[in-house]
């Protein structure tokens, strides 16, 4: 892992130090730590707002090459266990840049077309136009993660998941999008934490969901699934990031700056104009008024 | 027309001010002014950020609504001449919300497959979910507007069409949709400086389509389609509002006010548990950890 300080508080870059491939197993992973961070929440927040507007000018970048018919876009895929905050990073990430060129979708339980087509179907309708950033608020993981764990459909058809996963981000990635995929790691004390705090204000009972109690019972069998996903369906392609998230302003400042670094891989200027700029310049400047 | 000062700067609501039926005919309509606002640019700008939050928080209680099963929503149409900044209005008042709450949709030329069918269907499969802000940039309008200006469908076609926008808008109302429609009117003289600007900037080349300088050309035949929708589609109901846009800072402040008094007309409460809190209360205590 590179040390070299890219800017102040990070002595290694985010998309180093929350690869899979070096933060270890998510089951002694801790979700308080800021890996590769080593400022405080005062300087993240602070940072936050600067590196907002860098995301923000490269998100425009972006739109404008999607506009000039350049395919190229990013998809951000969030997954993380109930009140790890993937609605947060939505708002609060998602909200640093124009909205017109945000593709968002959340994936809840699917709807009865939606089982009656295969998994991927409801996936690829929602994939981020060019130009555009995707951010899918749970995805296609679903299909190995809560299915898995609880068996909706028999092993031997989950098993085949990871494979027909592979399979579509090679295609997705061939065809121009950039694919990040982050799992946002809360820890049980701080889920508790949080379910105590929406059950305290009611502003807040609309976020509480009884079953997310359920599903905490099967924490060790949610952390051996998305372990399976980290060893199945991790490349340098289409790499898998742990977000620690117990601390909301660390996982916002960490999910900024993996999308800038894949903004910035895509190495793109301004589109050219696509007519004659000193005609055009005679034309306006020739104008009544 | 109400004087009572409702907030700094404002000497009437944005409502009353810039409803059509207040600002007279968009022909002798002034697209520098600051109807109802005897604020500066500083004030104006202070007053967007104050402003934003509050629209913030209205919007996450009819997030919240909709996540809880409330089928109301809010739709801003957004029309206006070629560089009179739909676009900055979608970034810079779509963006002081949550995006996940937003359901934006621009409405260029019909695709085959829009033409194929009737005007409304795009419009209709891009309608908000209940709980979200719906914003159109472009929207049904257009069939009334450049539609009539060429004569793209015969005049007794497009005839038709005003009765058809009615009765469509109605439907909407009274399935709980609030409709904002947004007319932002730019002066010939700002046109054509901004029109100058965005072929002095290689960053703004890709905003630049020679042909809103051939749509210049029909500025009265514009105005007068303009005219007709506001005489033949603005009700108490579905309501039309002028908003000038050669101050940028004040066409985003007076937008941000018209969504807030949407919102605030909804008179949203926090939904209700739909579980036994003092229960779930007891079984997140339990919890361990």
């Amino acid at each position: 892992m590179s040390k070299k300080k890219d800017r102040s508080g990070w002595e290694s870059p985010a998309t180093e130090a929350l690869r899979i491939t070096s933060t270890g197993p998510i089951a002694t992973f801790d979700a308080s730590s800021t890996p590769g961070f080593t400022g405080d929440k005062a300087l993240g927040e602070k940072l936050l707002l600067e590196r907002g507007e860098v995301l923000a000018d490269l998100q425009e970048l972006l739109y404008a090459n999607g506009r000039a018919g350049d395919h190229r876009s990013v998809l951000l895929v969030l997954q993380g266990m109930d009140t790890a905050g993937k609605g947060g990073i939505v708002r609060h990430v998602g909200g640093l840049v124009d909205p017109q060129g945000l593709a968002i979708t959340g994936f809840g339980k699917p709807t009865k077309e939606e089982l009656a087509h295969d998994f991927l179907w409801r996936v690829h309708r929602a994939l981020p136009a060019g130009g555009r950033i995707g951010i899918f608020d749970r995805s296609h993981y679903e299909d190995v993660l809560p299915v898995r764990v609880h068996n909706l459909v028999p092993q031997a058809e989950w098993e085949k998941r990871y494979h027909i996963i592979n399979e579509f981000e090679r295609e997705l990635v061939a065809n121009g999008t950039t694919i990040i995929k982050c799992a946002m790691v809360v820890s049980k004390s701080e889920q508790k934490a949080r379910l105590t705090e929406r059950l305290e204000r009611p502003d807040k009972y609309w976020k509480y969901n009884p079953g997310d109690i359920d599903e905490r019972g099967y924490w060790d069998a949610y952390l051996e699934a998305y372990q399976a996903i980290f060893d199945r369906c991790d490349s340098d392609s289409a790499p898998w990031y742990l977000i620690p998230a117990d601390k909301k302003w660390f996982a916002r400042l960490a999910v900024c700056e993996l999308l800038i670094d894949a903004l910035q891989r895509l190495d793109l200027d301004w589109p050219a104009a696509d007519f004659d700029v000193e005609v055009e310049k005679k034309r306006v400047a020739a104008l009544d008024v």
